[in-house]
């Protein structure tokens, strides 16, 4: 098969567009801005979800469903937050169409406007914050650890699949506390989470930090996130946990009596992750090839391919695989056999690596008679023969394990070789300019010095890394004291 | 705990709806017609989701994603679909809000009015053929065998938690095949799958039928449903699978070459099940204490109740429930340990029966002495104090099996009680005043005639049954002859 995608030097933007598409990961829909999620990237983003929804079970939280619709009003009731999504909002006016007397279709019947609009969630903060008032009256109600699986909609202008589109899947955890430092330690704890799931399971290793003020959620009083480096030196911010401190316990009346017989305002956190995932995934791995994907979120683990040439050899490469198949699938691999016979071998192995599978057998004639198979990998491209009077099982297993952290080392490797510090704002741009990656730099701690650089450079602060050490020096751009290092890069 | 939910005798509509609330599974919102469904509810939601998902895939479908929003010139595209959908639908006219310059919060942005509206997906037909004629070009791309798991917005008047809402859950199957006969097998299928998900999970017994013309889904050319019978003697559609012959093929202009060369339009199912089958499910087996949950959607199937004084006997009691709490969790149950210091026994008792734990176990001081506990099934109400030197894990899966069987027979003899063959219209008229349930009888096959007697009886006609033998007789309304009888029932 001809896989009609350019290499990532040549234009890596285009590189990732055409490799989701081609890959069947996703494509553009009608709807401006929002995409049709196709089944082979679906079955990624639920193995994703899986993990991770594993994950928020073990540290205590359930799962709950809330309305797709927020009242308007319900949005300006925390001041930062309606500045932060009344922007970019799709808003429903209306419940009813009707016939058009002039016979072109439908149109929107006037008569059924609603009292009052309503906004198609960009985040559920406000509405749940107003269902949690009804949830809480004592310190026996609390804490309250809610996940919600849902889509939102944000209005973006430009958008791209995956990485910024109108409408994504995503996961929001609301959680409610009866006191501060609870709240900040399940914020940092879903931080960590988060971490964990990128390192583990995506292969991605991640910055843990806190943004600065200006990249801040808006309503929240503190935004611990983690950052990761795709291969064109660009950060991408792959999840974010919001310590809310009482802001949306105040907005919506949120008070609960204390152990002590004491009211006080109810503390809390919200933390999400999304379908941009995908995009990190794609991103962090892939090559001019294709997908590679970690084993651990592969829907295929393992492709066999026969060679053969007409019906008699390929039913007995097929007897010869079904003595190992079941084999593999019982030690939790998935196989797939992919014996379409309107295929050729050679626009197979293609198809299995534009889809970044990370193990592909294939199986021939010869190795028939020396009881062989070729065993090929995804991310190195190295081959070699395996004599199946050996374990095979073992030998997949130890190839999985081995790939997973493969990939994992090697992006490791890159964000090192990306990661610079630099003492001048020559040195700053300089290094933007010829490599990008993450710049560990001096800042003066102003929001004014924070747009100046991203303003001329297009880089902004990623966060302060949340082991950031204490260190005298004197801001790039001001030359103002400084007391520790933060990171920028260009982002997406 | 006092439960506060009137008797079914009383108001079985008042005891639903209490139901539902009492026991946590779900609210009202502030938005009109939508629901939050709560951690309880949800977690057997889930539970749910993930054996019909399981279904599906064992079936040959994969799950993707379709976006929110259909342009409104989509809808009219099938003629009956518009007419079905476009009265009752969310349409969102604006991207933007902005400040009032009055200082009164946020106003929407007259400017950022949408070229053409953009309506709240009710079901995603139309958006998902218009992708799937870029999918489809020869037989090969077919089957198209796709699942979406989704909230869809229908802006109905009457709304009721979890049987009625303006937004609900739900799973929606589109497929495409290069024939009809394959269409119609795929319908039947799913319709298939629907009936065993309802009977053995569930634990509800449903009809399987065909519905007459005015109850079809608005753009298919056969509705297969699952009907279910409720404890007052409603029905309630619990499934709905599709055949939509070519109509959203034309529609879509979506066309295939066959192998033979020759251009044809694609054949289409849609299938779903929605949140309403969580009304079903309380419907069909609660009582006046609250939930009767079947075991296999039960969320916490086992609960333990420590009856003590002060924390020596506390611990007493935990350490001995800790050495049997492994082994039936090994086993596959879901235990919870109610040790909770802030609530009495009798508490615990009337919680846990109000949320319909299938097992309640029982511990205290004498039981210790003797080494015994008392078990209690939720569905009869028996108990028996158990020896401990006895299989207990043989024990309570056996336990687990017999209630899941016990409450579908209690269902399906509710059902054969419920089910009445008339022969004229005063019967037909007696039997839904006396009894309610299904009334089996003559219809003369016109639309006419099904709306007189809806109008004046409320009975609506649930289904021709899909096994329905021929038979000679006269429609209990018109005296003209028929062939066969059909299901009538009030229904929700």
């Amino acid at each position: 098969m001809s896989k009609g995608i350019p290499k990532r030097s040549e234009d890596y933007s285009l590189w990732y567009n055409e490799l989701v598409k081609k890959a069947d990961l996703a494509e553009n829909s009608p709807v401006r801005g929002c995409m049709v999620i196709k089944p082979y990237g679906f079955s990624i983003w639920e193995k994703m979800q899986a993990e991770i929804d594993r994950m928020f079970k073990e540290t205590g939280h359930t799962n709950a469903y809330f309305p797709l619709f927020i009242p308007k009003s319900y949005l300006s009731k925390e001041a930062d937050h309606v500045e932060g999504f009344a922007k970019e909002c799709a808003v429903v006016t209306h419940y009813r169409l009707k016939n058009d007397e002039n016979g072109n279709g439908v149109v929107v019947d006037p008569e059924a406007k609603l009292e009052e609009e309503l906004i198609v969630r960009p985040t559920s903060e406000t509405v749940i914050w107003n269902t949690y008032k009804n949830w809480v009256q004592s310190y026996r109600d609390l804490p309250i650890l809610v996940n919600q699986w849902a889509n939102v909609v944000r209005w973006e202008m430009r958008t791209r699949l995956f990485l910024r589109t109108a409408e994504f899947l995503w996961q929001e955890g609301h959680t409610a506390h009866a006191t501060k430092q609870e709240a900040i330690d399940e914020s940092v704890q879903m931080m960590n989470v988060y971490a964990q799931f990128a390192e583990e399971f995506m292969a991605v290793p991640v910055i843990k930090g806190i943004k600065s003020e200006s990249e801040r959620f808006a309503g929240a009083v503190e935004t611990y996130c983690i950052e990761a480096l795709m291969q064109d030196g660009k950060a991408l911010q792959a999840g974010t946990s919001h310590f809310l401190g009482q802001n949306f316990a105040k907005a919506f009346d949120v008070k609960f009596t204390s152990k002590e017989g004491k009211q006080d305002f109810v503390w809390g956190t919200s933390w999400g992750v999304s379908t941009r995932l995908m995009g990190a995934l794609i991103m962090a791995h892939s090559d001019d090839q294709g997908l590679v994907l970690p084993p651990k979120l592969a829907p295929i683990q393992v492709v066999i391919v026969p060679i053969y040439k007409g019906e008699e050899q390929l039913n007995a490469i097929r007897d010869k695989v079904n003595e190992f198949i079941p084999a593999l699938r019982k030690a939790g691999v998935s196989v797939k056999l992919d014996d379409r016979d309107t295929h050729k071998p050679g626009f197979k192995f293609a198809e299995w690596e534009l889809k970044g599978v990370p193990v592909r057998l294939a199986m021939g004639p010869r190795d028939m008679e020396n009881n062989t198979l070729e065993i090929a990998r995804r991310d190195t491209g190295e081959k070699e023969t395996f004599d199946l009077s050996n374990d095979l099982v073992a030998k997949i297993e130890g190839l999985l394990t081995d790939i997973q952290d493969s990939i994992y080392q090697k992006a490791v490797a890159y964000r090192a070789e990306h990661t610079t510090e630099v003492n001048s704002y020559e040195e700053f741009k300089e290094v933007l300019e010829s490599k990008g990656g993450f710049v560990s730099a001096h800042w003066d701690g102003t929001a004014e010095t924070e747009e100046q650089i991203k303003d001329e450079t297009k880089a902004t602060i990623r966060c302060i890394h949340i082991d950031a050490k204490e260190e005298e020096g004197v801001c790039i751009y001001s030359g103002k004291p400084s007391s520790r290092r933060v990171l920028f890069a260009k982002a997406y």
